[in-house]
């Protein structure tokens, strides 16, 4: 049985490692974190890698407002605020947020919320609601998912079935709400039923949350709240995804074994992991579980069906991939084969001052030490100025960043260094090459991140270890 | 005559100067500059403001690669490693870049540019060009002008006839290109010429290079070549738009006078000012001009009807306008109808420690003083935690910015605060004004700036001078 497919992962590194456990383990879900998104290279280079390895769910958190992790999707104000407007509001921002999604190439998204918000609200929740009423929640709810759908990814309403009254943050602890069933049916759960009246394919995800006018186990741990309520009494036959199983609310009160049996067997389909790394012991505890009947073999084969139902309705779209693929191929190396390894590597970087006003790449230059080292160890980093081009350095591998030679004191500083020991990174005009014949030269054709970033990766190939 | 039609403006700020500049010029063309740009909140509102004034060519100078302004699109390598990649990749780009240019509120770009790289271009080129093969730039400036008008903006190539063979910076002097014509023609021209041959809907930007073995003006004020080669020669009846006319080249060998009058009857359409605070000097330079007979009017005419095509063309989108409304909306003002003017407030501004994982809000926080001070003078800024609440301040009006409040002893400490001089933001839960009875209260249902700023404007519209 492909196990993979009942998983959900964040990622906040893109690295050799995560290659190896999503080829091992073959998760469904990629949840892309900060981490990566905050490094646009590294975002680049992980869609490439997930285009080229099958098909996934790639998702983010990303829900306007009070969570925002996508710097391409414009701010709003919040789902607080739009509850305040008309729901085509929320509609047109929730389809310009998806379509821009789609772009970078994400098929899902974990919004929107549909707790309500009450006075005793954790402030995890407050302008992440729609606001108190349960018909507005649901009316913008509902308009959240067509726009997201429209735009191109696939909703998740949350969390279900209804955080709103839980005064604690589910991150910290396991909050407990007491209100009576009938009350939740008729208000949190409201927004939930009416959404799912009117959108299919839109996932849930369930609150850490105990609701002990149904159950003593939190939602997410729940065969009543769950099956019972969600896909029986509201007929739901749609992914059901938990929320992040590292929140104390859950990690804190369960141990991996029951975490994994209890939500599977309560008709979850999809296990939520924060952190990847810890997919490796979640998924040799279900092949245990498996193996000694704690989990239902027919349950998990039905979740894995509907894993690959939602795959096959999820877009394929290699998104900004084809940035880090374009970036590589302009890549060209010259004047030698094979480099001796080194374990330290000193950086000539060109200082970000005086460019020209139509010229941005002051912020590039800035990065090369982050990257170089994520391959090299880095023994020192010198910055020089264009003008005057690097001062003498001394090193076992040394590579030197070369933006423009302007003069001819620049050029011969950049000669002075030492040729064997010496790679070029020709940054901008390729022409330059001419003036470093017979070294060892990187021809980038681009000072980006994402370029130098590929660049090196091809560059680690050719040494020697 | 709608004189105004003829002034493409930049605009490195969003104030009441500029909307008084706007209502009265009434400029066509709105470029958007990083000072508006990297503070998304006045990008909002100037996208609101322009969508209600009628309407524009609203561009970027967003390229990709060596010059990109917009955080909203992906970073490219930039447009010398797409030369190396299958025009498709460019294409790829620029119909993304496009869609979420569109999206933003834009319906134009400054881009692609199709200069030639050359040993001796200018580092103001660099990886600008798509390469030194006058076909390869042919074909990516081709698809790239097809993925920026199905995406949803007009592109505009530039900067004609080539700047790929000046050595100098155009920003900072005036080049000098000595290649015969049949030269410019074959190589530098071919793309330009190959361009417009396909797409109509396009633009074109004029370089501020001399080219000697045409005319002795530099091109954007040679009719010769306006006219005689790009009009004529070459049968182009779009759109012209100058460089900057404030980029040293032209604006230290030229006056205004002869700016205006040389381009306009040269064949131009649209003069392009960096800076929007020339607009008057140049409009008015302009009206006595065609008094004085200096411009012809009926070119005058031609370049009206000529920019009213274009607008024509242009999608009207309001872009993220709609957040800024959508903001103002949700603002609620509680306690009070006006408020004495006071020249200088006390900020008190909660701290972004301590906030939840799934909360992305601190940012917002840290951008509050600098919003007030747009509207206000500000005397003091006090960062509190949410936790103990603000400490004690005197002052003549006080801003308390109240995210949530967790406890009695900070409830306590925001009560301490003198009624009388003390407004209330309560940006988060708005149940938190139960709190606040009888006190002033402005309610904004949202951290984020764009609330801030639209709350803070509307707040000014109730202060007595």
């Amino acid at each position: 049985m492909d196990l993979g497919k009942l998983f959900f992962c964040g990622f906040n590194d893109f690295n050799e490692e995560v290659k190896e456990i999503i080829r091992k383990y073959r998760p469904a879900g990629i949840l892309i974190y900060p981490g990566v998104l905050s490094k646009e290279y590294l975002l680049m280079d992980f869609m490439s890698f997930l285009s080229k390895e099958g098909d996934f769910l790639v998702s983010s958190d990303h829900e306007g407002g009070q969570l925002e992790v996508l710097k391409y999707v414009p701010s709003s104000p919040g789902n607080l605020a739009f509850g305040k407007n008309s729901p085509d509001v929320t509609y047109r921002y929730s389809k310009i947020a998806g379509k821009i999604m789609e772009i970078v190439g994400f098929n899902m998204v974990f919004a929107p919320v549909l707790d309500l918000l009450s006075e005793e609200s954790s402030s995890v929740i407050d302008m992440r609601s729609y606001g108190s009423d349960p018909k507005i929640v649901a009316e913008h709810g509902a308009k959240a998912c067509e726009g997201y759908l429209e735009g191109g990814v696939m909703p998740c309403i949350k969390h279900f079935p209804g955080h709103g009254r839980a005064r604690e943050d589910s991150h910290l602890t396991l909050p407990v709400v007491d209100a009576p069933f009938e009350k939740l049916w008729e208000e949190d759960l409201l927004p939930f039923r009416k959404v799912l009246e009117r959108e299919k394919k839109v996932t849930v995800m369930t609150a850490h949350v105990r609701y002990s006018s149904i159950d003593s186990l939190p939602a997410t741990l729940s065969e009543k709240i769950i099956t019972d309520v969600l896909r029986k009494k509201i007929g739901f036959d749609g992914l059901v995804i938990s929320d992040a199983m590292e929140m104390s609310a859950v990690s804190n009160n369960f141990s991996v074994e029951e975490i994994v049996s209890l939500f599977l067997n309560a008709g979850g389909n999809m296990i939520l992991l924060g952190d990847y790394r810890n997919l490796p012991v979640y998924y040799e505890t279900l092949v245990k579980l498996l193996e000694d009947g704690k989990v239902q073999k027919d349950k998990v084969e039905r979740s894995i069906r509907m894993v690959e139902k939602y795959l096959a309705f999820a877009k394929k779209n290699s998104g900004v991939g084809f940035l880090a693929d374009s970036s590589a191929k302009a890549v060209e190396f010259l004047g030698f084969e094979k480099i001796d390894h080194t374990s330290e590597v000193t950086l000539l970087v060109p200082s970000s001052e005086n460019l020209s006003q139509a010229d941005t790449t002051g912020g590039d230059y800035d990065q090369i030490p982050e990257i170089v080292s994520r391959f090299f160890e880095v023994e020192n980093v010198v910055r020089y100025t264009v003008e005057d081009g690097p001062e003498f350095v001394e090193g076992d591998l040394i590579f030197d960043f070369v933006a423009d030679i302007p003069n001819e004191k620049a050029l011969k500083a950049h000669l002075s260094l030492p040729a064997e020991k010496t790679v070029y990174f020709v940054l901008r005009n390729p022409f330059d090459v001419r003036y470093f014949e017979g070294r060892k030269i990187v021809v980038t054709r681009s000072t980006k991140p994402i370029s130098i970033y590929k660049s090196l990766e091809h560059f680690l190939g050719r040494c020697d270890s």
